[in-house]
């Protein structure tokens, strides 16, 4: 593979292309946000639509986000994230901490699949408007239990690698995909994540790290940088802030 | 690391621990199935609950599976086949085509979360009886259109790959899983699943191509073979199986 990328990921929505954003700002690796370019520039909605459809060109993917290079097509947030850490040295160098930043990054993974399925119980394909009361029933548990249960695992974890990165040496892919997941949780639910992460201050204190890195910072101000709203994973609706 | 493996998964379900036997069998990996062990030995139900509680040693874990040698620990079922596979001639050698196994592997955990919530739409910690009236609901979307999107993926992703396994050149634990998700549906949607698959015959081809194989084979006829009931991921609930 030669050094320029493609993202294809849906427009306006951080969701899981966010994840791979932030991997590719830190390797300051160059790329091509596909879904953010105008339509009549090979970009947007439309473009993005084709690799859900199965109609691009190489090996098939299920879903976006996909990172494309030249005939090389990848798929699945987790699987991108290990194949550019590996590349660009976001991954850690031994095999099985290589695995295990994977692992981190598919529990940040779980966490997502829980947090859009308290506005999501029923299926994604209703508007949330059909599924409130089934969201006012599942919601609480997320917040009262799975919030401090995975904010306390990321702790537990960080504290066994000595405090300053989840896993390895250096910063990681699962480090930055933790820091998107605390912005999502602190954005969605403000009350059970201040809650909540009183009992983390090492995953607060990392966080805070990632942010002041100077490409993610320079990133978090840009216009590349999505920002959270009510058509993603981690939406603020009031109603289900409650534990 | 050396050679010999400990799996921690609960007992008397195939679950995720499943994917993980296969991998373990095929390569002829030698391996402790803590969790089908009695409780005596220092197996059961109790020995996994310390890892689901974080009561263990080393490397932390949010769940089980778990894969442990000697200090070093491993969970995620993705994550571990794919360190498995790569260690056992079960993952592609080239970098990229052992990344698509991984995101097929990833894909057929992503069918695992949607066929589980289709009998606990509201709350894995509620009884399926006490989400019934939902789970109605969201069963039949995932009969009539996912079961078939998923299965006509791989199918494409089988053709594009030469048809004979899903990404490399060899048997990779992404077919292992393909193998493992079909005999699920099969199990959990017989109506559903043979709509669908009447429709994806390479699909259905693999799968009888991975049972054939003499480890496979020799597993699957023996007690250490765990077979689907209506306490795992695939479960025969004849109402939810209408599309």
């Amino acid at each position: 593979m030669p050094t320029s990328y493609e993202l294809i990921y849906w427009p306006r929505i951080p969701g899981r292309g966010e994840f791979v954003r932030l991997v590719l700002e830190e390797a300051a690796a160059p790329y091509r946000d596909v879904g953010q370019l105008a339509e009549g520039e090979g970009g947007g909605t439309a473009a993005v639509m084709a690799y859900w459809e199965g109609k691009h060109e190489g090996h098939p993917v299920f879903a976006p986000p996909v990172l494309r290079q030249d005939e090389h097509v990848l798929s699945q947030t987790a699987a991108i994230c290990d194949f550019l850490g590996a590349r660009h040295d976001l991954s850690p160098r031994d095999d099985l901490a290589r695995s295990q930043a994977l692992a981190l990054q598919l529990t940040i993974g779980d966490l997502l699949v829980e947090a859009h399925d308290t506005h999501h119980p029923i299926s994604a394909w209703l508007y949330y408007e059909d599924q409130r009361e089934e969201a006012r029933r599942r919601a609480p548990h997320f917040v009262s239990e799975r919030i401090p249960r995975y904010l306390q695992y990321f702790e537990r974890v960080l504290r066994h690698n000595g405090g300053e990165v989840l896993t390895g040496e250096g910063l990681s892919h699962a480090d930055l995909g933790l820091f998107q997941a605390v912005e999502g949780l602190a954005y969605a639910f403000p009350r059970g994540f201040a809650k909540a992460s009183a009992a983390t201050p090492g995953v607060l204190a990392l966080c805070e790290r990632v942010r002041e890195r100077p490409r993610i910072a320079e990133f978090l101000t840009s216009e590349r940088r999505t920002p959270f709203n009510e058509e993603g994973i981690f939406r603020r609706y009031p109603e289900l802030d409650a534990g």
